[in-house]
């Protein structure tokens, strides 16, 4: 394996200068940094992070934190962010905050956030304050992607925009008569994407006139079961909703499931929509509002390079698109 | 923050055994260790894995290498296995190869299975003969997770087993006719884990007389959109089917969402059985051979950590349990 001693006499610098090229540093003209970037490529001489570490402070690496691993959300996020760190030479590690709210405590206090990571992308999640305490604390570039953190610059959709074109959509199409099966969890822990929705949902229904029977809510979680027993409670319920919006496609699949259980024909006696453009949602013709969750995840790594990198970023909150995706799931009402 | 003079003083040994007593390493009675954790804990002292690994030559980190993020099956063993090494003081790093062939061949040889980690578990892959012999140079423990790699230790279902139990559950019910959509990708690259499903579909069949027309398979590389296509392709054919042998629960989804579009009855026109026990296979209503993933991962997590312990590990394919789970989606064929 080649040495920096190889790599400075290949580039005709020292070794002092390859290890600040290397590494990002200051003080390297670009021009000096390319000659050695292309002779470390050329002799497939790579740094040791940790004596790396010891000597410049930083560990090349960033922490992406996920709520959990199984969600289409997440994994598309940390693809994304994943792709761009590895471009520019950084490690991406993966917290899994799964583990139960022991694990939490403890990774939030432990080492890898503490001893590895010279950034932090948090994904989807609503910290505590003392969460939020003990990572302001780890005093490196922080960002959230796909739910707001006050105070903290976070990149995600506009929830309200998003949420207005698919209601829009179905209020376009002559439906008054709107359920929501949203984001809640089990045990009524709210999540703000999940709230922006649901208020936003409410919103458009107030300006056709209506409002929703507390019967036409229902609490999905954000996971697939979830959401497919509570719109079965709801499709069952008296004053049966023509339309439901869903607050993401996985909740908007267990709607499906829920209206062939009961023998309801979509979009005939039912009209369902989402929010993200799943990879599965072509598949079960899902008309949906598409976010790009990949763009999102490397827009997030960028800015934490970008703080890194001592260059200015300006603006909290970072908005990604989104677009109305009209497949076979929504028609007119019955008449 | 405490450092390791305090976690000395406060247990009443050296640095040095402070040291070595939390790097697990030998020659620390196993008092003793205890004494030093109790104290960094009380403390909390975390030693830096930077120092840490120049000193030891440990990292105290494992690398999970995925071919993607986005499966049931990948994210279930990385929370499998993260679980496990956090649990025992070990970081976990994601190595996500879905970044194309060149950044494949490229993770291979850099820095994060070199640089950082002491041992390494891969999921689902099949490597190839270049990638066997990168690996095998890294000299760190390697276990493969749900696809058996010649000469790798490695944990999964035995595959002629679980498929043994889902093809058996549709002869027993009476089908003759039955299609399979295997793990076969859209460049006709097989998978091990396909190849052995696929190959016990036809000996089952073969037993009780029936060779299966070319038009009874379809390749639906373990994801539901292509699974879905073949499907399509396999119910549209001539000499339709009675039942499908899905080779994945994911694949299962597609060939029911076919159905579904084709008009085709589930179970009364066509019995669809997948592998796995996804966490949405329930919803689905969809029978199926069980496995648990999350075990496998432990599994593999504690193999590694025994082999860096210098523990024997006995035995080169370890087979996890799977079971039937008849659900919605299988019945007798119609007369």
């Amino acid at each position: 394996m080649s040495s920096i001693h190889d790599v400075a006499r290949y580039s005709g610098v020292s070794t002092a200068t390859v290890s600040r090229a290397l590494r990002g540093l200051p003080n390297v003209s670009p021009r000096t940094r390319q000659v050695v970037q292309a002779a470390a490529a050329e002799l497939g001489y790579v740094a040791s992070p940790s004596a790396s570490a010891l000597s410049s402070g930083r560990h090349r690496a960033v922490a992406l934190v996920v709520p959990s691993m199984g969600r289409w959300f997440y994994t598309e996020v940390v693809e994304g962010a994943d792709g761009v760190l590895r471009t520019e030479g950084y490690d991406a590690f993966l917290i899994n905050l799964a583990l139960g709210a022991e694990g939490r405590g403890r990774l939030f206090s432990h080492s890898l956030l503490r001893k590895r990571a010279d950034a932090v992308i948090a994904l989807g999640i609503d910290f505590t304050p003392d969460e939020r305490r003990e990572l302001r604390s780890l005093a490196v570039p922080l960002t959230v992607v796909g739910g707001a953190v006050p105070g903290v610059r976070t990149v995600g959709v506009d929830d309200l925009q998003a949420t207005e074109a698919a209601m829009e959509h179905l209020v376009g199409l002559g439906h008054r008569r709107i359920a929501h099966i949203g984001g809640e969890n089990e045990h009524g822990m709210d999540y703000t994407v999940a709230q922006a929705r649901r208020r936003e949902w409410r919103t458009v229904l107030a300006r056709i006139g209506v409002t929703p029977p507390p019967a036409w809510f229902g609490s999905g979680g954000f996971l697939l079961p979830q959401a497919k027993r509570a719109a079965l409670e709801v499709l069952r319920g008296p004053d049966r909703p023509s339309a439901v919006f869903a607050g993401s496609d996985e909740m908007a699949f267990g709607v499906l499931l829920a209206a062939r259980d009961l023998g309801l024909r979509v979009p005939e006696d039912l009209s369902v929509i989402g929010i993200d453009d799943h990879s599965w949602s072509e598949s079960f013709g899902l008309t949906t509002v598409r976010q790009d969750p990949q763009a999102q995840g490397g827009a997030a790594a960028r800015i934490v390079l970008d703080e890194l990198a001592g260059l200015p970023v300006h603006g909290l909150v970072h908005h990604a698109a989104s677009e109305l995706v009209i497949r076979g799931t929504t028609a007119p009402p019955a008449a």
